[in-house]
């Protein structure tokens, strides 16, 4: 396009107005690295996207036609702060299947998972907080409570989850440093992200008695829950505490991310708050995709859908892991095995910082997102890489799985 | 629907939990009232609803299909949080017709024009820190930036709009009261909400000749710009300072509401920062719905559209005025004649308690918004009503005229 500008547009400093809480925002590593990796002769396993070739195209398109025509001047309006009554209540019947005893008036919708972290913060955390969270942790509930000056107690986490017995430790811990107790923890319990762990039903049933035990609010982060593998479902911890726990999911991953569509469910006295504040971020989700998306629920398309998924990603992670055997340096690495979702972790040497071998990565043509990123306060994770095994197709997979073993090995003088 | 809830949920007490910025939050009185006003018998002037008989169905439907059979992959994955580049595209093109040297950096796609004003609260307002506005003022501003802890410091408006001769006074009040310039100053140029006025180009060169002076950003809310129903367009204030101000739009009123779409035009400068508070907000604003309006737009529908839909709310607005002269005291009142948008507002006798008075209307099965709501300090509009005129069709704006005459008429004992 061309612009006619036909005049100098002066610059003036905006440091000066800036909030303080800018100094604590940063650009998602990830984020950054999606621009780099969309060179299309670059093999990424850095983002978290979902396998577009399995979209459910006909069906969206199906749900649109059908919510236009039929409902058009409602779809198209403003509508409640809360959500799609009738997709609250689709929901709810769903966590209630799930283990949760949720209702409609706990559920409500958010313009994806993301704004419900934020939403989070807006309604908990004082300049100062602190939030317990795991050791390697989600880097976008990070970005999300960074606004509002958090800061983060983490406890290690093994191929089991969050280590729960570091929990009260962490506790003490933060009430020593700060004088006042943490905020709330933060838990991913199926299939991490970033580290692909599953917390067991012991470690759930622990979690939940030792923050009873200290009154500290959970933050359940699900978003995967319903891409496993293998094995059988664990109740979400949300169904031993609902009084006391937060639980977020999101269609993004079952549906497909770009109608941005998540979900809260949370104690209906936590509600009027929540509302509160999304009344003043957005005013309401999208009341277009709320229709379209509940119009896809209510035919009973979900389930089936999110069956193929599984078997799409278990395929994918399965090669992921057959190609990581076959050409990686075995010997001085190791990864986690997920049972479900989208991601593994991976640790290498520690002569390796892979924040700086990523550069060597992508001169092979292949990127994963580096450990650290995953570390609130930076002092972990320079050994480790996020790989996703739901974009890539299967030979894709295979190839990039062999390209970064093959710069490992380099890196390792073993070729 | 039946849930079988086999249990009681304890409920606990969240307030010890709860952010202090929590306590700045309130509920929006329009939102609340939206809710009471859906009885179907009730003809409600209080939203600030479009005509949804005027929606572009059939274009919506159409645009809907072409996107998800032509692109449906990208359509509904992630996308970057800056918006979908052909839009930033075509809005910059229009924003440059329109008097803002824009380029595509300049611009950024926001979940509507609400979370616009949550993300400016966000990168500039410090707790304590003043903004500058008119009295009355568009209340979900107010309800963005409570969260950031602003306060307010209000100038007058008249029937030209924001009384400019006052933004030095103002300016100065503000440091001697809080020791520090205020942050921005917050104009809503085009067909005031809820006032219905229009600031005259003369006033928009005295605004941008002072500011100038005092080094004050300009945040330029002009979500109704293109319903002007008769005069000439006057150019945007940002035309006259792009290095300073931030412009707001949103395709709410001229496509849909319910897709959700707004956007920024900022200096670049200040974009990286948006972007960063907009990555932990909600990582991007909906990619299925930014296709969708930018194939609506590429189409060229959109410019008859609007002007189809000023003739209409031309034709409402007068009726609304005609019964108004028709069937309220007259005498006793008084109110503005906005040349476009979809407000205008009302004063009546100062007997008249319109937060009281609001009970009775709603016996009468009639509503309004009452003007304190637009108050921030809650120091005005006891007096007066905001009344909308885009959504209810003809026949039933005189009706709803009517009953709130006769209503006021009743109240003054006139009947």
């Amino acid at each position: 396009m061309n612009l006619d500008l036909t005049r100098e547009v002066p610059k003036i400093d905006w440091g000066p107005y800036l909030a303080n809480r800018t100094e604590q925002m940063k650009s998602s590593t990830i984020r950054e690295l999606l621009k780099l990796t969309q060179q299309p002769d670059i093999i990424s396993f850095a983002g978290g996207l979902p396998a577009p070739e399995f979209f459910p195209l006909r069906e969206v398109e199906e749900a649109c036609r059908y919510v236009v025509q039929s409902e058009g001047t409602v779809a198209l309006q403003y509508s409640p702060t809360e959500g799609y009554r009738p997709l609250r209540e689709f929901l709810a019947r769903t966590m209630h299947k799930y283990g949760i005893p949720a209702v409609p008036e706990n559920v409500l919708l958010t313009s994806g998972s993301q704004q419900a972290l934020d939403l989070i913060g807006k309604i908990l955390i004082n300049e100062g907080d602190y939030v317990i969270t795991s050791r390697p942790t989600y880097l976008g509930a990070i970005q999300a409570w960074n606004s509002y000056g958090a800061r983060y107690h983490t406890v290690n986490l093994d191929d089991g989850g969050m280590v729960v017995d570091e929990i009260e430790h962490a506790y003490e811990k933060v009430l020593e440093d700060s004088k006042r107790p943490p905020k709330f923890i933060y838990v991913l319990p199926n299939f991490h992200n970033p580290a692909g762990t599953t917390l067991s039903l012991e470690r759930r049933k622990k979690l939940v008695e030792v923050t009873g035990r200290l009154n500290l609010p959970i933050i359940e982060d699900d978003p995967y829950g319903q891409l496993r593998f293998e094995g059988e479902d664990i109740p979400p911890i949300c169904t031993f505490a609902p009084e006391r726990t937060i639980y977020l999911s999101t269609f993004s991953k079952t549906l497909t991310p770009g109608l941005r569509l998540g979900w809260i469910v949370c104690p209906e006295a936590l509600m009027r708050r929540i509302v509160m504040a999304k009344q003043g971020a957005d005013l309401h989700t999208g009341t277009f995709v709320q229709y379209v998306a509940n119009d896809i629920c209510q035919r009973g398309f979900l389930r089936p859908h999110v069956e193929r998924l599984r078997q799409v990603y278990r395929e994918r992670r399965d090669i992921m892991l057959d190609a990581m055997e076959e050409f990686w340096p075995v010997e001085q690495c190791r990864w986690t095995h997920p049972l479900g979702g989208l991601f593994l972790w991976a640790q290498v040497p520690e002569v390796i910082n892979t924040t700086d071998f990523l550069q060597k990565a992508l001169v092979e043509k292949v990127a994963y997102v580096p450990g650290s990123s995953f570390y609130p306060n930076a002092d972990g994770g320079f050994d480790a890489m996020r790989l996703n095994f739901s974009f890539c197709p299967p030979e894709a997979i295979v190839e990039g799985t062999r390209r970064l073993g093959i710069a490992l090995k380099k890196e390792l003088g073993m070729v």
